[in-house]
């Protein structure tokens, strides 16, 4: 009990800390992808790390640049240009925090581990499928 | 490297296994209350643990239960009518497997664990804000 977050709603299970914006499954990788990178990663690097369409990648860019999560730079690679993606030092601050909260989930789920039971579950007298 | 999942795509971070019916924030909470609970746990119990509103918890439970991932019971406790919510066999199997790639996740972002830098950052040369 004493591992598990309590939001303000005091829900046991409520998770509180889990941002959305830092939640959300694609934003997930760019920020798994970006924290171990302090230099930034260029966006083609990131698209294909991510397995994302330049579209997909770019909206959630947009996401994340608007929560002040990334920063991005536009510049040349010799005539090429590049936009390179960095993690600020807010976003790694609340990424960590939210790594945290993850580890505390899967510490709740295994708290009281269950393998599939090989018994048939038999539901209180009465009780039907609804 | 080999920690880290691959999906059909072969992103390193495109996390493949993080099923969207499972990842969303609300329903990981709600998974994580009944993974432990191999008899189930009412939805009124369930609600309070969540924080969640009878409408929203409903609405995750309907989604989880066209996965299959979650069974339903209807009964009564005394003259008090109850619904019973249960994770099945196979929704256990899932969500253990949704937690290793989450742990993945997090074994991924600290494997070259980094604090924020007290250096200012320097963009390569040229390099401008977007």
């Amino acid at each position: 009990m004493a591992r598990s977050s309590k939001g303000q709603d005091g829900g046991q299970y409520s998770y509180e800390g889990l941002d959305r914006v830092l939640h959300e499954k694609a934003r997930l990788g760019i920020l798994t992808a970006l924290v171990t990178q302090p230099k930034g990663v260029y966006f083609t690097d990131l698209k294909s790390q991510c397995a994302l369409t330049d579209g997909n990648l770019s909206r959630h860019l947009q996401v994340l640049h608007e929560a002040g999560i990334v920063e991005i730079w536009k510049g040349y690679e010799g005539k090429k240009p590049q936009t390179l993606i960095r993690m600020t030092d807010e976003g790694r601050r609340e990424f960590v925090q939210y790594l945290a909260e993850l580890q505390r989930v899967i510490e709740d789920a295994r708290e009281r581990p269950q393998r599939a039971s090989t018994k048939r579950f038999d539901a209180p007298p009465g009780f039907m499928p609804a």
